[in-house]
């Protein structure tokens, strides 16, 4: 089958690979119906290590299931699944907690013998854990909207969620990627008052403007936090930073409010970053966040996006055939795609 | 009167200073019945630069009201009062949300032109928002339990609210000092289900069984986290850093379990801190704490204190005059006292 390797910085490649099978009897096959480029795809594209054998991509995908081992019992063959960006068993005590990202047996695509879902098909380890087969037909114009459930709107979501966003609470999102987009969409779901949208991008802060975004501020860095601090005196009460880079993490430190909370979902591309009395503790700054257990939120979510009260889907302004990867790679890394759909 | 300054690395002296008086009709005067040092106190006592006209010391006080100015309605001469360590109006939208030391026109003693409690008097600005009084004498036995929710008692319950202790809740409490102890009783008072407390002093940490510690780990560092690790499979939901040294923010690193929170009380003697994917993010693990907001705990603290049901006092180990405090704080430095009650 064909599936997309990444070998080094800007070197994105569809190749042959030999088709995957089910190996244990917890596994599922699944037929790749769509699968997308995401913005932390773009961290490696940026600075992986050159590497001959190249590393497998892609942790986004709807499919059919193909084929189920013995034990698979909650999906059927010919069923339409999401796949969330993290496989799990379901049963173990973080699964139960709704912290699927921290399954005691369970892991990330592209790791291991598991492939990715910027492929043909995927080898789906514990499948009764990881998907969450919908009724609906492939060619369904849900597809899109569904598609956001494996990663961009969970994680949008979890930054919402894990920040306890409610009614009366003012918000901030660093970055209009997709992710900060439905980070928008979610803080609107759960009833904050006031939504800031940090981002650049006309054509994506009038999305974002259309999922709830109330202000939005194009100014980065000493002169965003300046411009937040106008609009709100004090910063708001929640920063959702939706970026992953240093720069983001300071203008989240610059316009959270006394008291308030950090809730970071965007991969951080460093390891150390101010946390002392000046920055976090002085102000009593509660930072939080990670990667989305979307598993967990996939049942809170699916009924709006089935019903089409919600449309995250619209995220996606591309799409591309697989062998044209490489195309939205560079298309999304000079922001000229906000979100590409990759038909297999 | 004679007042505590500091003049760099272990040079405390107790000096003749001008005697304080109402400046503004705001203000009360409070002769100091008990000051006590803390373990904050500490962090200058290592490292402050040498400064010629040193630096007045002191948080933590109780006393009584010598003389109130005309705009001070909610204390009166002749009342017992607890000082809690930062003033504030207690009328602000912060103090109103119970984040006091974020207060619009507050701030801390031994800065600007307001001294400190390790002193025979004090002029208390903002009074009406910053004093509490209490129906005791001044020598009442109650005084070292009451003079605890000045700083370290509501210092260790913050810790245990911000980390949202409840039942069902294992906790690791890092530091044997009065923090530390306080956030154990803290913890156990909120319902926390197991309590492990990491500390090397077996005075203290008998103390700490004392007030609800269900384990002790004397180990540090790596051997440290092993043994919780031992203890809990993955470490506790909530781990209290009541140190603010490096190795103990990475001990809690260590022994905070997937999805749990790290809450910090100890005043971060760093700025810089690990919180990317391999300590924080990876595992969601949230960051909270700061300086606590003492007062707004003061309320429901006192009434255990004053019904005898918990005697957070028993911190105190010993009690010195101003006149001795270089020895109380060396003694501390070296650990042979816990805590040392100062009396003017």
């Amino acid at each position: 089958m064909r599936a997309t390797y990444m070998y080094g910085p800007g070197d994105v490649r569809v190749i042959d690979v030999p088709d995957p099978t089910i190996r244990t009897p917890t596994d599922a096959l699944v037929r790749v119906v769509r699968a997308c480029v995401c913005g932390s795809d773009l961290h490696p594209y940026h600075s992986m290590p050159p590497t001959p054998q190249g590393s497998s991509m892609g942790h986004e995908f709807i499919g059919v299931v193909e084929d189920i081992g013995g034990d698979v019992h909650t999906v059927r063959k010919g069923d339409l699944v999401i796949a969330p960006f993290a496989w799990s068993d379901g049963t173990c005590d973080f699964c139960r907690e709704g912290l699927q990202t921290s399954c005691r047996h369970g892991g990330f695509w592209n790791s291991g013998d598991v492939g990715g879902g910027q492929a043909e098909a995927v080898r789906v380890p514990l499948a009764d854990g990881t998907l969450v087969p919908v009724p609906v037909e492939e060619d369904s114009p849900l597809i899109p909207s569904l598609l956001t459930l494996s990663d961009v709107y969970g994680t949008g979501y979890h930054a919402a969620v894990r920040a306890r966003v409610d009614a009366g609470t003012t918000v901030t999102v660093i970055g209009d990627g997709a992710v900060g987009l439905l980070a928008v969409l979610s803080a609107e779901q759960l009833g904050a008052q006031r939504i800031i949208l940090m981002g650049r991008h006309k054509d994506r802060t009038d999305l974002g403007q259309e999922f709830g975004a109330t202000d939005i501020v194009a100014e980065r860095g000493a002169e965003g936090i300046a411009k937040v601090h106008e609009l709100t005196g004090d910063g708001t009460h929640v920063v959702i930073e939706a970026v992953g880079h240093m720069p983001a993490y300071q203008q989240a430190v610059g316009v959270v409010r006394p008291g308030g909370v950090i809730s970071r979902v965007g991969v951080p591309q460093y390891e150390n970053a101010p946390v002392g009395f000046d920055s976090l503790f002085g102000p009593n700054i509660t930072l939080t966040g990670g990667p989305a257990p979307v598993r967990a939120y996939i049942d809170r979510l699916l009924p709006g996006v089935l019903d089409g009260s919600v449309d995250p889907g619209k995220v996606f302004d591309r799409e591309i055939g697989l062998d044209a990867i490489a195309d939205g790679y560079r298309d999304m890394d000079n922001r000229t795609a906000l979100k590409v759909l990759v038909r297999p």
